[in-house]
């Protein structure tokens, strides 16, 4: 598939980073910065911005608050082929600390929204669009939403807001390509003007596939990461992404190479990515916390216990 | 996804145990096909038929042979609430050993077949069907087949053949979900009067999307496996496959018992499933004997090299 408007973005260290408080050193996040630039990826994702009275730097990474300085420290020189995006949850920062864009390495903020609070997130997207950046609103767990309540929201997104792009978010990975064509279209048919995002999470295997999904019905943002990292059963597999996409401006060695030195290890030390609990919340459509904290416990493989647990509190 | 005429067929054994030459305790097989019982499933197949002056025991266990006396070993007694699938490869055994169906436990037998050898395949699944067993065409490797090849495969099939399914087989895990609906579109337009079936690799994390892809046009004989064992990257898992179809004759349960109990060690044990070398082979459309050795040697993980062998052996 080539069609010059689709842009990547790699949110490996971002999403990766729910799984480890955000612990990467600068040294890991500037490698993924340079193979994602090296690549071909149009945007980086490095992680949060998160408000420091809120949050400790004791127990969270740097890339948990995403300070200019903290990103000056990754970039540390690295030339930068490869717009960095931050995401901004509401509430969890102050959005009156927000540089002009002139005066950041940040090039896109992506406000991430449930469709109940989409009044709190435009208000944040167009404060950030003021302020020069390119900026998004993903509308999170989209397969829980309401479908009026949905409809509503994209209405008012288009008419009321300044955002680029509205990302179409399956949090618990519970959507089959059916679903993602359906929910494409309706983006599409009310987001006249804006571009739409995919960001799909992998609970029955359908990252990937639901992403070409996508791309068939004309959305071209797409979100990946490396090795599939992300929470609990991760993210759309980057590799898979960039070997599918025929724009010859994409190169898969650089990220066989991070592969290879960097994500081998890793997955040796934090878990991620298809389990048979991540499994389960995905069919069911919930979020996948029980799942983290079963995986997380000395029952991590009491796979039917779990199954009947999620089954029993579905029919109360 | 309800539709009557949907067959689930577990392959568990037989494609996983190409990973460990069928080297399966009876207790193991036995264990497998209770659960498959238990859940519904339709089929189990077990392994191969195969010559005994061919292949030797010391070097493969009981399944690679499926006699009579190694699937009566199995069995021992359960309950036969599922039937019993051997896969029959051209050249590998006598067909004249075959006994007749009332004097076996085996209920259907598959023949495996490229493109090229169709006329051996249908004279094997002629003979199987005298015999008195439902038969199948399994046509490997499509992704490489000639399509005007292809097309007179499936129009010799149709006229020449007593076969009760054909299979679409993605051998190297190479097809999207819209080459999957393409051909199943052709098989269903040749072969008007037999039942299709998928068999998926997961080389790209597409064997349930692509699974999914073939319900949906309409193929009723679906293969899956427990915890997408199987050569290389594997199959589809069952699992997902059980939770994805709403006929209420599934049950989930016997399959997440059997997970716990059995294959979170196995998976320790051989291993099997997405891994970067078999994505290559499979975005390349290469067999995954190369991808297999490198994963066999000191350098699994050296993917970078891997690839550039790859392409630069396609390029000559």
């Amino acid at each position: 598939m080539y069609r010059k408007e689709i842009k990547v973005l790699d949110c490996t260290i971002r999403d990766g980073g729910l799984m480890n408080r955000h612990q990467f050193s600068n040294d890991m996040v500037r490698r993924v910065f340079k193979a994602c630039a090296a690549s071909g990826v149009d945007y980086m994702e490095m992680g949060y911005k998160a408000d420091e009275n809120q949050f400790s730097r004791d127990e969270f990474g740097p890339m948990k608050f995403c300070s200019e300085k903290d990103i000056e420290n990754v970039v540390d020189g690295a030339e930068k082929c490869c717009k960095i995006s931050v995401m901004a949850d509401i509430g969890r920062f102050d959005p009156n600390t927000i540089l002009s864009k002139g005066e950041s390495l940040v090039d896109m903020m992506r406000v991430a929204s449930y469709v109940k609070d989409i009044d709190k997130a435009i208000n944040l997207a167009n404060k950030i669009k003021g302020k020069g950046y390119e900026v998004t609103i993903n509308l999170m767990a989209v397969s829980h939403a309401r479908e009026q309540d949905l409809d509503e929201a994209l209405k008012q997104i288009e008419k009321e807001s300044a955002v680029d792009v509205v990302y179409l978010v399956d949090s618990f990975g519970a959507l089959y390509s059916e679903q993602i064509a359906y929910l494409a279209k309706k983006y599409k048919g009310i987001l006249k003007t804006r571009e739409i995002g995919i960001h799909a999470h992998n609970n029955q295997q359908l990252a990937f596939a639901n992403t070409i999904e996508a791309i068939i019905n004309n959305i071209n943002f797409l979100d990946g990461t490396i090795f599939g990292i992300g929470r609990a059963a991760g993210n759309c597999p980057l590799e898979l992404l960039l070997g599918f996409l025929k724009n010859p401006k994409f190169d898969l060695r650089p990220i066989l190479e991070i592969l290879e030195k960097d994500f081998v290890k890793l997955s040796q030390e934090i878990e991620w990515g298809y389990t048979i609990p991540y499994m389960l919340t995905g069919i069911l459509d919930n979020h996948p916390r029980s799942a983290m904290a079963l995986r997380n416990s000395e029952n991590k493989d009491d796979y039917l216990n779990f199954y009947n647990k999620l089954i029993n509190e579905s029919n109360v």
